[in-house]
């Protein structure tokens, strides 16, 4: 069953009242007055990472993946479980982990740890609590926000790439990418929508208008890029874990933050990149394998 | 690393405080006046699923397992993430999630769906919330308290063996397990501790009499078995999920149990089978691959 039919099918079954959107969004539970931000993401060998990459990258980066979807829902993070396959690499797992964690100023909850063969999946729940409710969501875009974006895309990529070649280029946007939390804490308050850029702009701001029921407008000559000499690259690229959200036309983001759109009516396309439109999402997010 | 020394790694980064002995216990994290017991649990393919088997089974143990966690917690389940790894018999796996979360009353919060060649390890945390505080643990036990367990023991083993040989016998017990929710809901506010019978009785009594300092003295006529022949066995074997927990010698346990020992002032060994000192876990849980 491929992963379209897959989460199709989960969409099925007794849900959550807090499951929103599953695999596309994050869990929100209200429970004794709190709300709490739950996510689930796992990395697989070979796919998510490189044969050979530090396990201690593996480690940081599967941690800040789930706590940068804690940061799109202005979460602060409570503890992290993890899954563990154990396999080549687990000290350096382990001296990552414990990395992240305390540079993050979260804690270790519980888990469980396995032997496996072959190609390992790795994953982590994060838990945080949500520092303003209702929690922003994808869906919240209004016609006439403007549409902004954290920090410079593309420098992943560049990250990968030097990583993959061994040029000797930084390569830390790639392997030890930042969860924008304390971003995501100031911006829930003021926020129509917000998610994280986990699988390139174009492909999530794709999801965002649909979800919102609205088209984005983009214009790619405003989005802070990291190599303006492959700006397409860039916009399509993911792993740069930035925040993507919209604001009212008359407000100022209380962060440092680029305005690269706005949020018009729904048109024929969801997209329109320079007032070209989008329909087909296909090919829009880089696949990194 | 092994999962002793990776485990043992695990409890020097940084904890949350509700990290209870991290892999051997579940995680209790408060928020807003209420109790949350959070688990996660992983099975792997070939190793806690046998080759062929249903997969609408392994989903259903696999929620199983992990609400087994919670019943030891006297925890209500509030929901489910799943990590899963797409594979063959998605669709039968979908049906088996389906009925679990039906059959439990719980729902889908989220998860993550990923692609991986080889053996697959399955990953899905519950969340529950805690109907009885403080939490029963497994180091409560006070000297002079009984120690009981629910149900019979040996069940899930014959089941195995049916399954394994295709003797036609039934194999529920081993397919399809259930968590003593309700159970554990009624004996949270009794218990000195509890914990559920997950690796095997010795094995996980030897870990109880560890956690709480005592000695745990079982006479192994007392306790109930499905296979009378094999008594030694039934007492090894895990995958019952049945609930271990002790009781002030003069209470009555609130629902269907059996006494079968007592708790001790610590011995030379943790265990004591029929007077038989057992100081060394090893070969203690059967090892079902």
């Amino acid at each position: 069953m491929n992963e379209t039919d897959f989460i199709a099918a989960l969409r099925k079954l007794p849900l959550h009242p807090g499951a929103r959107g599953l695999a596309d969004d994050t869990a929100v539970l209200e429970i004794g007055g709190e709300t709490l931000v739950i996510t689930h993401d796992a990395m697989v060998e070979g796919r998510h990472w490189l044969p050979g990459q530090d396990m201690a990258d593996v480690a940081w980066k599967l941690v800040a993946t789930n706590l940068s979807d804690l940061a799109a829902k202005g979460a602060e993070p409570l503890g992290v479980l993890i899954g563990h396959v154990l396999g080549e690499g687990d000290e350096r797992f382990l001296a990552g982990l414990h990395d992240a964690l305390a540079d993050y100023g979260t804690g270790l909850l519980g888990g469980d740890t396995v032997s496996s063969d072959g190609p390992r999946a790795l994953g982590l729940t994060a838990i945080g609590r949500a520092t303003h409710v209702p929690v922003p969501s994808r869906s919240g875009a209004q016609i006439g926000d403007a549409l902004y974006i954290t920090g410079k895309l593309g420098a992943a990529m560049l990250g990968f790439e030097a990583l993959r070649d061994g040029t000797g280029a930084g390569t830390t946007a790639y392997t030890r990418p930042l969860a924008r939390l304390s971003e995501g804490q100031a911006l829930a308050p003021q926020v129509s929508a917000m998610m994280d850029i986990s699988d390139g702009l174009l492909l999530d701001a794709f999801r965002m208008a649909g979800a919102s029921e609205v088209s984005l407008a983009i214009d790619s000559k405003s989005v802070p890029v990291a190599a303006p000499d492959r700006l397409l690259d860039c916009l399509k690229w993911g792993d740069d874990y930035e925040l993507l959200f919209s604001l009212p036309a008359d407000a100022n983001p209380p962060i440092p933050a680029t305005c690269i759109g706005k949020v018009e009516p729904q048109g024929f396309a969801p997209l329109f990149l320079d007032g070209e439109p989008i329909a087909n999402p296909q090919g829009l997010g880089y696949v990194h394998e």
